[in-house]
Parts: C-alpha cells; structure tokens; sequence
C-alpha cells in the first residue's frame, strides 16, 4: 500500500494506474470506522484499483465547528485500511490541498443552504471543492459515500450531474452498532451517558418508520412523532427533524417513496447527525 | 467530422477517442475567425484528436447583454473546422447544457472580480462554470484559448490550478489584422466608422508599450499615454485601461515583466477588448 502525501504525486500515480484498470475512490476525513470500511469493501469489489483519501477539510469546518479536536489517527486508519487490500491513501497537509492564493469554489446552490448546509453555512461549499478536488487528482471510475451523511449525498449527486463528471457516485448504507446508533467519527466524543443519550437519534427516525409503515404519511405528524422521542430525551438539544424530498433537500408535506427522514441534534457539545429513507416499492432503509 | 449535439453522446464518444490518443479540446462561442483558427491548428499539431466546441453559453452574459444578437453561424463554422481536419465539434442547446435545476456554479474569487469581471458580474462565474463542464465531457489532455481574452485566461488558469485539472492550459497570441485590429467575433456588430475608431484601442496598447520600450515604468503614466489615445477618439467610451499583473489582475506600480496593459471600452452598443502584455525577457507581446 502506497501512502501518498503530495496533489503531484497521486495524480501521477493515478494516471499510471488507471492504464491498468478501473479506479475507485473512498473520500474520508479519516479516525476510520466500520461504515468506512463498507465503503472500502464496496470499492474494492467493483474495481481494480482503490484509492482512499484522509484529510481533514478545514474548509468544511465553520469558525466554531470542531476542526482542531476532529479526531486524527493516521497510523490506525492506515493499519486498516492495508488489511483490507487498498493499493494508495492519500493524506495530504492542509496547504498542499489549498497553497497560498487559492480562491476556487463549487457552489451547489439550493441544496447547499438545507438541513446540515442551514445549520453550517458554507459546509457543503467547502465539501463540494474538496470532493472536486479528489475527483480531478484521481479521476475514478467510481466515487463512494456514506448515506449517514444524505445532505451530502444530495449535494454531491447534483454536483456530479451539474458538471457532467464522468464517473458513478456510489453510497452505501449507514452502518449501525447492534442497538441501531449510527456509526461515526464524532462518536468518539461522546460520554457513556452521552451515547445513551444520543440513541433517541435512530429510535425517533425508527418510530417515525414505524408510524409510516401504519400508514402514518402527513408530515407534520411523522415529525410530531419522532420530535416527541427526542424532546423526552434529556440532554438533546435538536437543530433539525424534517422529512424531505432525497434529492432537492425539499420538505415534503407527505411521506412516500423518496422521501429521506433527517434529524440532527446536539447531544452535549457534540452535533451528531441520523437518517432514515423510503426506497423503491416503500422499502424504509434505517 | 462528427458534429454532436448531446452532452451524454459527446462524453462517450470523447471516452472512446481517448483511448487512440490524445485529445485538445478548443471551447469557442462561433462566429469563427482567423483568430479561432490558429487555436484549431495549435490543437491539430499537438493533438491526435480536436474537439471544437460552439456554444454561445447564456450563463456568461448579463441581462443588458448580446447574448439575443451575438453572432451565429454553426454551417459556416462546421465546413471551416472540417477544412482544419477537425474530428468532433459539440454544439449542444442551452438546455442540454443547463438542464432544469442546474444549480452548480463555480466561483473563482477575486481574479473573477477584475477587469472585465468588474464590468460584466457574475461574467467569469459562467464562464468557469461552463468550461469546466467541457472539460469534464472531454476531458482533454489540452486546452486551446485565445490571449485576446486576457481577463479569462487569468481566471481559467487559476481554475485550473485549484481545482488540480489534470490537464494543459495551452495560450495562444491575440491574432490581428494588417492594421493591428485585434480580431473578435463581435466585431461584425461594427459600422465602417466604428471600425475605424475602434482600433483606437489597439492604437493605445501600441502607443504604452512603445513608451514602456523608451523607459516609461510608471503604471499611471502609461495609462495616462495610452488614455490619452482614446479620448482623442470621437465614438469611443473607455470602460477600463489598466496595467495589471497577468495572473492575479491586481494593478501594477510599475510595468515589467508579467505585466498586462488591458483595455475595454464601448464602441458605438459594442463593447471590445483588446490587450498587450510584457513576457519574459521584457518581450511586449501585442
């Protein structure tokens, strides 16, 4: 496994690869868990070569957002990532991915300013030109996200279609502990208590799934239902509960194939983030 | 030679021709000139396969704009770009460029902001917009553009830089008539008259790098030569006359080398560009 640390040097390398077969591409900000690793065995799977990237994105960090104590664990992740068959990990510095007089940006308009992009204004503009970014130094076949982040999901699909990039955005479900809590870096963060708290995430989603396999479809009443597990909860302090269109980030006024279940919440001093979907033929992925 | 109309039908032939060799992609908005021609050859010798796009892109004209009037004629343009050995030339519709809830736009920030872009805002968000999507559809080894448009090229590089476009900015000389006219597309909207006092502009570009050859370094002087030029001319109304540095567009002090003399002014309802620049080894290039 090569571990790349300069822009030049992977796309170099990845013009090289990309003679011998097809290229997929595992964007993460690193401190990797077992939802990574979906993402990294879906890769792995359907092509030749796997690329992942780790880098912390300072431009997707407001003033205030945890940038400096975002959990870094280069060593262990690289560990992880060898025993799963990975050929490169890029993990670059912060002013090699942004040098000095940088002033490029991808604005993903309307999308962007929903659910998480309302609460972190210019979050998915700093996402979208990283993603960018990656996309150009690697050129993959193939690009995989995680569904746990489904804000970012909407605005990188249209980004992708926007600018006719010529490759397949692929995402893999959230991976969830036995209990049903979702996976995630800034879990790390969180006290034993804490993490009890926090679990009125899934289960405020799953009575939401639950009322709309009953027949429950008016939103209002959905997001009246999984309000009611989160405010009985002490110690959450929620930013957003919506039900949505998938795609646009839309509210929807009655739930149905497409729509996308949304909460994030503040457990503590750490924002953790949920979602659940109705698929094809009313199928809820939680 | 295949003219392709779809953006879906370009990308895959373009994914085919890449496997032959390489590819120079030449954007254009029609309404081809000599000026055109010479990016065309230049992607001839150093290409294996020419792409030529014509798309007059309603996203990098203002309201007030030529976008309605500016100047189109794709059969000319076709049976000039076939006599050039062209392969491929894309002329898409607007819609299949921006279809409906296109939100994408990319922003490059201060550079954007200068010259023309101070003119002509929101100008170089569309242009970088719709170049990068080119790119994307082609992906060519090289890109072709005009030095005429300097304000542009500044910004297309910075693009270009920040976004780690695996791909060679190629810059090709303004191309004039005999009497240092610098040829345009737009200058078809001009009277006999007009065309005369037109050339004013480029009669001001002469007259500044002549006194920057006799030692004349300061900025505001040179502009002052040159300023002079223009307003001694009936029919011609100055937008800007500047020296810059050529890549950031920031005013010099003082002229020399990597200094751009840019000028834009109205010239009856056409509003023309023209530009000298001081090169390496104080070569002006005019």
């Amino acid at each position: 496994m090569e571990i790349v640390r300069t822009p030049s040097t992977l796309q170099t390398m990845c013009t090289q690869l990309r003679r011998a077969g097809s290229v997929g591409l595992v964007p993460t900000m690193g401190a990797l868990h077992a939802g990574h690793i979906e993402l990294v065995r879906a890769a792995r799977r359907q092509n030749d070569i796997t690329v992942v990237s780790i880098f912390v994105n300072p431009t997707q960090f407001g003033p205030t957002e945890d940038l400096s104590r975002y959990p870094r664990q280069l060593q262990r992740d690289c560990e992880m990532l060898e025993q799963e068959g990975v050929q490169v990990v890029f993990a670059p510095e912060a002013d090699a991915m942004y040098p000095a007089g940088s002033s490029t940006w991808v604005e993903v308009e309307g999308v962007s300013s929903r659910l998480c992009g309302a609460s972190r204004p210019g979050h998915f503009r700093g996402v979208a030109t990283v993603v960018l970014k990656l996309f150009n130094l690697v050129v993959p076949d193939r690009a995989y996200f995680g569904q746990k982040d489904a804000a970012q999901v909407a605005v990188l699909r249209r980004m992708v279609t926007d600018l006719n990039l010529p490759l397949q955005m692929v995402v893999c479900p959230i991976v969830r502990d036995h209990d049903g809590f979702a996976l995630s870096s800034r879990n790390a963060y969180l006290s034993a208590e804490e993490r009890h708290q926090a679990l009125s995430l899934s289960r405020a989603l799953k009575a939401m799934a639950a009322a709309w396999g009953d027949g429950v479809i008016a939103a209002a009443r959905l997001i009246e239902i999984g309000g009611k597990v989160l405010a009985e909860t002490p110690g959450v302090r929620l930013d957003y509960l919506e039900a949505v269109d998938a795609h646009t980030l839309l509210p929807v006024e009655e739930a149905g194939p497409g729509t996308l279940f949304a909460v994030a919440a503040w457990v503590g001093s750490t924002r953790l983030i949920d979602n659940a979907w109705i698929g094809p033929g009313s199928r809820v992925h939680l």
